[in-house]
């Protein structure tokens, strides 16, 4: 089954800049598919950084086992990062585990440097233990073309699996006079039976940054962009994403959060972990229009979110905008189940900027043309106010329609 | 937009008990509906005892803030119930709620009671505050019908909106040697833009029961039926469940929960509220097959039934049951996102009663074949082992298929 390219995809795949400290190469190991690659291998300087998020899932894969417990051994120092696709090698028990062994110890024989520095993310079919062998031998034929470097389209490429388009992004900034550039790429998040979603995403940077402060960093950005999208509600046990910081800029390295040098940065770092992840969501499968729910009054920021968040999960709502269909009523009812705290009576909700009902009821007078105009577009505006406080909190999510469940049912018959 | 008979439908309406006590009365109003009863007046007999549970929601209807009401300042008592459908009389503000007095003020001076005695559900759209008036001037021209009853199918009828077919259910057994009755009807799942999911189920019995027991049995009996259903995670503004009791059977009255009496009426009762819980799964919109979702082993009782409705809500599992695709690694996935305690490690997952996999992996030689052919039938079971407790709970659910897009997205084009 080959889908189409997402109709909220970007044009093109964006020019991303190369940094300064990073080798990539692709390959194409023969385990699954056939005239793309699926094996990507980078190498990182001495004394790069890292940081990474992953799943809350209780069944989480191996590989994101294997990154937890090298954050913690190696101190966040990277060498190198191994990806595949075609193989998630999650609920595969022991010999999952010992997949997992072989390719970390083959990539830190390859890389010269300790295990605990090479980090490692899986995608795909899940059930079926990875096949190390074959990962380390692919690794063995890669490492002498780490010099002639891959292109971020084939390094995004290598790490999808039903994407219907790679995905990039990238942002440059300053630290100390010094000019700073982040390269990431992302996939996410088609799923096919037996493949599950999954979100990976790896950016890089050549600043110079410690260990804790990107990492705290890296937790923020992740609240802020792949935290709040949502698909399908659904939680992968693979969600990666990594950060690597090779200091290669030049900047004397930041080693306090709260240091007015990162300003810059932060920023810069939000806004290409927030482009990643709304192409992931644009790529959702079946997705006609890219939806942004804010809810602003909440009694939390917290609040606001779960608020959001069930707006944005809510198949009822969801339908309803692949249908076109400016059905305030649900937003209603998606709002009073959320579990937060919220009162009918000062409720204000608002799609595509024009105020629908407030005070417990429908507007006087209300004219729905100018809303089912803004229903019929791709880009879709739906915001609440609670009327209770100062949380707020913007989700992002894409429509249900057939084509979720053509994708999602249908894939074997 | 008319909707087939659901395929999971009974093959017809059960033969249900008139209840000593009760007079029924169903019509037309005309306010959206034509050709089919759309109010139902129940009026009940002096001394009959009442207890409710009502939806969660923060944005709930005016009518379900009025039941509350009037379960409290009337102590439990009930002397009618008037249900409308096609207007749900939610989020309607004060001219909502001056509806809701309208009709409660008219129904107590038909029946001769005092307000609190009469109890009143809507279901249907929201945000158009119901038409009172008519609303009363109906149930005078009712009124003298309710010595010639209804049929509970009519009544059945008259509460629905886009059910395929009305929902009943009924026990017999006994209290003190004396023969007691049980007759329920239920509405729901069935949902069009902008109408709005809702259950609203009323089960009435001739036993003798205070209503501080009858309460406590309602509680537990929803909490294994009603509560242990979902079709898309949606809760709806007005989910309203009454049950009733005129003590005509002339037994002793029940006025203690632990009194062995009560045995084989806790266990009709709770059979009457599942099997209506089930109709209304089998007439979720665009329903193929009904799924039993069990979850052992799990921290707690509590546990278990998140994790049951983690599998269940997951429009990855729903969509995957839609295709017939025994896909067990979006149990797993399910089982992973639900927040409570699980161990990757000691899971075991069986469908069809076939175990697919146990500690962590797919079990040796697993072959697809009869699980396959178990997904191909209407009645699926899903198993779940969490290997860490003695918690366990049953949830039950649809699949998720192209009709429940056509129903919820489709519907103005």
């Amino acid at each position: 089954m080959s889908l189409a390219r997402s109709p909220l995809a970007p044009a093109a795949f964006p020019d991303l800049a190369s940094i300064d400290g990073v080798g990539m190469v692709t390959t194409n190991t023969g385990l699954r598919y056939r005239g793309r690659p699926d094996l990507l291998l980078m190498r990182f300087c001495e004394g790069t950084t890292a940081a990474g998020v992953f799943t809350r899932s209780k069944t989480r894969s191996a590989a994101v086992d294997w990154c937890r417990q090298a954050l913690a051994a190696g101190a966040g120092r990277a060498r190198g990062l191994v990806v595949n696709s075609g193989n998630a090698n999650a609920f595969t028990g022991a010999r999952g585990q010992e997949g997992v062994r072989i390719t970390i110890e083959a990539a830190s024989r390859i890389l010269g440097c300790r295990p605990e520095e090479i980090f490692h993310a899986s995608t795909g079919t899940i059930g079926v233990p990875l096949d190390g062998p074959r990962i380390a031998s692919c690794l063995e034929a890669m490492a002498p073309e780490l010099s002639s470097e891959a292109s971020w389209e084939q390094a995004a490429t290598a790490i999808s699996t039903t994407d219907t388009y790679p995905k990039g992004a990238g942002a440059e900034t300053s630290i100390d006079g010094k000019t700073v550039r982040i390269s990431g790429i992302a996939k996410g998040s088609g799923m096919i039976a037996p493949d599950m979603a999954t979100m990976l995403s790896f950016v890089v940077t050549d600043a110079a940054i410690a260990p804790d402060v990107l990492e705290a960093l890296l937790r923020e950005g992740a609240d802020r962009s792949f935290n709040s999208i949502t698909v399908d509600s659904d939680t992968s046990t693979s969600d990666t994403l990594l950060v690597f910081a090779t200091g290669k800029a030049g900047n004397a390295p930041v080693t306090d959060l709260e240091d007015p040098r990162l300003d810059g940065f932060r920023a810069a770092l939000f806004s290409v972990l927030l482009d990643l992840a709304h192409q992931v969501v644009r790529d959702g499968e079946g997705a006609t229009r890219f939806v942004t729910v804010t809810v602003t009054g909440a009694t939390s920021n917290d609040a606001a979110k779960r608020i959001a968040l069930a707006i944005a999960n809510s198949p009822l709502v969801k339908t309803a905008i692949a249908g076109a269909d400016a059905n305030w009523g649900r937003v209603v009812m998606a709002v009073g189940k959320s579990g937060e705290e919220a009162d009918r009576d000062r409720l204000r909700i608002a799609i595509g900027g024009v105020v629908i009902s407030e005070n417990g009821e429908a507007v006087e007078g209300y004219d729905e043309t100018p809303v089912a105009e803004h229903m019929k577009g791709q880009e879709i505006l739906i915001e609440a106010d609670i009327g209770l406080g100062d949380g707020r909190a913007t989700v992002w999510t894409c429509d249900l329609t057939h084509a979720y469940i053509d994708i999602n049912a249908d894939y074997r018959t």
